[in-house]
Order: structure tokens, then sequence, then C-alpha cells
């Protein structure tokens, strides 16, 4: 029998399309592990009527909103209070209403971060190659830098203007030194013998076109950390050639669950079963 | 494991206060029983703001609201279009979401009239007694006059006014002879003597005043047909002694289990599993 009684607040997924989201399993199997007073949909809002649905969440006291595409930069615009890290991003993925005040984050990156870290790989003072400098870059680079203080980050990519505009927003708003580079063989090649973490933040290698790989499989060292943003398929090629060279690999499933970890942990004020959701998405994908 | 899926839609319970509401636990026993994609919650709704709050129910896409006290006439001015009888009534108490066109309907005296002919009851060209004048007495007095089409409705209350506007309602709207007569020992004696179906609908005999019965015992005759709006306790003092004299009794609670009901079909069109909504409310009374 159904759980929810008259006390529970929701907590929703805010994005175009939401259908094939994950979110509400692993976010309702952690509500109910706990015992929480929460329960977790899905609202498909239309693009350019974020503003609109957020104003709706706030007047029926929702606790909570997951933000995805296409509507993680109109939703910051919305927001009462901006987390520093998500405003240096330039979007939010999570909303916590605390008393009718809507404060906006950024769990992305730090779904990244938490995973690196549990893998033994804090990028604290490490030299960091982020491949990409799409929203997943942005985010992924931004909150390394803010919250980690690696020791330098190259950024390499395809989009000249993007790439540039992470460089410097990182450098000045995060004080790291960071430098943009037009991804090329050499450029590449380059890059991979210097770093101690590889983030690859491209959508190259994603399902259907999972045999495709950025990164030449020669270029990894064994003493690399490799992480890939993309978790379909769980192993990329990517992924996969980083490992048989040795390095230890992190899976974008990781990152994804973090996310949603960070989340959880912003709307309950409660350490998340993280095993539960762990399992619910592992079940699932 | 929550059964809540992407494509879910919500339904919810806008009142004020709520917390003591049966209907989550009603709606979502029965919306599991037929693997429904809806999922009901309940908001609590401050006086003067259920305008607003339809409204954002309007932007996400609830497919229905269960309204109820204190915004159940103020809802009725929200709606899109509103079902004639409720129109009549003067208020809602269930919204269906049709596509963004918001229709209103008012299910509490369709649960009562439903609790009458499933008891063998129909008020068809029966000589019925309503007695008190309130919200529960428009909205049955209405429907019975609207749908059952009654002999003659004789109302009995203690607020004139009130009284005198839901005769002439009656009679005006329905076109079903109704007169309205000062609640009295007299008057009384001489309306149980004359009525077919006993419609008891003031709040005497009440949780905690279950002693109480405005009707003296000897006045029961065994061909009637006695029901109690009052659902705490299940069998009040006025029931006690309509079953004790001969009568067929019907509790408050069958209207409150049928006017759910009746929401249940004009949220999804099917037929609602009414033994499972049933159990949950017995369980939980």
């Amino acid at each position: 029998m159904s759980r929810v009684e008259p006390s529970f607040r929701v907590c929703a997924l805010f994005g175009h399309p939401v259908g094939h989201s994950l979110s509400p399993a692993m976010h309702n199997a952690g509500f109910e592990a706990l015992g929480l007073a929460l329960v977790y949909v899905a609202h498909d809002v239309e693009p350019g009527r974020v503003a609109e649905a957020i104003a709706a969440a706030r007047t029926l006291g929702y606790r909570g909103l997951s933000v995805t595409i296409p509507h993680k930069v109109a939703a910051l615009e919305c927001m009462d209070e901006v987390d520093a890290t998500a405003r240096a991003i330039g979007c939010i993925n999570t909303v916590v209403n605390d008393q009718g005040r809507l404060v906006g984050y950024n769990s992305d990156g730090r779904g990244a971060l938490n995973a690196l870290r549990e893998a033994g790989a804090d990028p604290a003072d490490r030299r960091v190659l982020v491949l990409g400098s799409g929203g997943a870059a942005r985010a992924i680079a931004m909150t390394i830098a803010f919250e980690a203080r690696p020791a330098d980050l190259t950024l390499l990519g395809v989009v000249p203007h993007e790439l540039d505009k992470l460089a410097s927003d990182v450098a000045e708003r995060a004080g790291v030194r960071a430098r943009a580079v037009a991804l090329e063989d050499a450029t590449l090649e380059a890059a991979m013998r210097d770093a101690q973490i590889v983030i690859h933040c491209t959508p190259v290698g994603m399902h259907p076109q999972s045999g495709h790989s950025v990164v030449p499989a020669a270029l990894f060292r064994r003493e690399q950390v490799v992480f890939d943003a993309v978790y379909n398929p769980r192993k990329t090629k990517l992924l996969g050639d980083a490992e048989r060279a040795g390095c230890r690999i992190v899976s974008g499933v990781e990152m994804f669950l973090g996310q949603a970890l960070v989340q959880f942990e912003l709307w309950t004020g409660k350490k998340p079963p993280a095993d539960v959701m762990r399992c619910v998405l592992e079940e699932r994908l």
C-alpha cells in the first residue's frame, strides 16, 4: 500500500522530456529507506515555461526540485539565492525550498568531485585535464576549481569561445590556473603526457556511438585516474582503454549517482542511503 | 519500492488543515490496485490562497484535485466549466484537469445518493426529509433533487435564511417540490410521520458529542430508511435508535467512501476498486 500520508511534501524533476529519468525511482527508494515524509514526481515542463513551473512549485510548497535539460540556465534566474559554485557555473540543477525561499545549487560537478574522491583521486594539487567545454565540462571544471583547488586545469575542446570563456572564468572566479587549448592530435598528446587526472566531458562514446573515443588508447599512462561523464554505456571505449593501460577508472554512473546523493542531502539534511540508491540505479541501467 | 515513475501524474487534496485526511491513503490504494500512473498527495492551502494553488496545479499538469474546507466555494470560481449540479449546490469538491481545461464537480451529494441506492433506497418518487441546511444538506438535497427526482423534499433546520434559500433553490433549479420548515418538536414529529427517507445533515451526534440525536427514538418507523452524514462515530445515536426501531440505516462512512469513488472515476475514467478503498477507510477510522 502507498506510504504517502497527508504530511508528505513533494520533490519533483523539471525537464523536457522526463520520460526516461531514473531520478524518481532513485529518490523515492532513498526517501522510503529513511522513512522520510517526501515523495518525488516528474513534471514535463515545456521549453520557456520553467519560471512559471518554479513559481507553481513554490505556491504548492514543494520541498525541492531537480532541474534538467533544457531548464538549467533559466531556472537560476528564478532563485532567491544561488550557491557560489552554481553561480560561477552559470546554471543550477537543484532547488531547495527553504520556507518559501528558493536556493539554487549545481550538484553535477559535486557529484563528479565526490566520485573522484571516493575513488581515492582528490584533484587537490593535481594536474587535471578536462576534455570538452559544454555543460558537463563547465560544471565539473568550475566545481573542482572552487572546491578542490587543483594545481592547474587544462581544457581541451573544439568550441573556441566556450573553451576560452570556461578557462578565463575558472582563472578569474576561482583563482585557479587554467588554460584553453584547441583539441588536436598534438595538443592532446602533450596534455595526456602531463595530466594526473583525465576528465572526459564530450558526448563521444555515448550510446549508440559507443565504439568511439576521443583519446587514442596509447596515450593513457598507468598512473592516471580517468573519469568519463558518459554513463551509457557504463564502460565506454575510453574507460576500457584506460583500464587496459592500468589506469584507475571512474564511470559516469558514479557522477550521476553522486549528483543525486548531493540533492538528497540538500533536501533532507540527512546522509543519503547510497547503497539503496545505487542498487535502484544499477537495476535500471 | 516506490511505484512512482516519470510518467505519473499527480492528484492532490487542497484543504486547511489536511493533516487527518484519509483521502491520500484511500486514493493511492485505489490507483495502485488498478496499476494507474497516478499518485495522490495533500497540500495545505491557506484560506484565501486557493485560486493561486489551483493555477499552480494547472501549470504543473495535475490530473485532479479534491477540494475541501475552507476552499469549496472559492474553488468553483476558478473553473473553466462547472457541472450543473455543482453549480446549483454552489461549491465544488472535485476538479478534473482535462488537457488544461478545469472542470468542477461536487461528489458529496452523489456519494450520499449512491450510498442510498446501494442500500436499496433510491429517493426517486419517495418523500424525503432532510435535517439541516448547511453544506452537507445543500449538496445532498440538491443532488437528490437533480439526479433522483424525489416526490418531495422537506427541509427542517434552525437557520431560517439558509433553509429558505435551499428550499427555493431546489424548487426553482431542479423543479422538485420542496418546503422549508423550522425545526421544532411538533414539526419534526409531523415530518417523521410523513417521510420515507430521512437524511440527517446536522453536526449533532458527531464525536465528541456522540450521545445526542436530533430525532427522538420514538419517532422512527420501521419502513423508513435513515441516513446520517456524520461518520464519526460510524454508528451515531440517531442510527442506533433507527436500527432498533427496525429501519434500514446508512452510515456517513458510505457517503465519505461514495464521494471518493465518484472522484476516482472522474479522474481515471475507470470503475474504482471500491473494496480496496473501503478496506483502507475502515482500517483507519
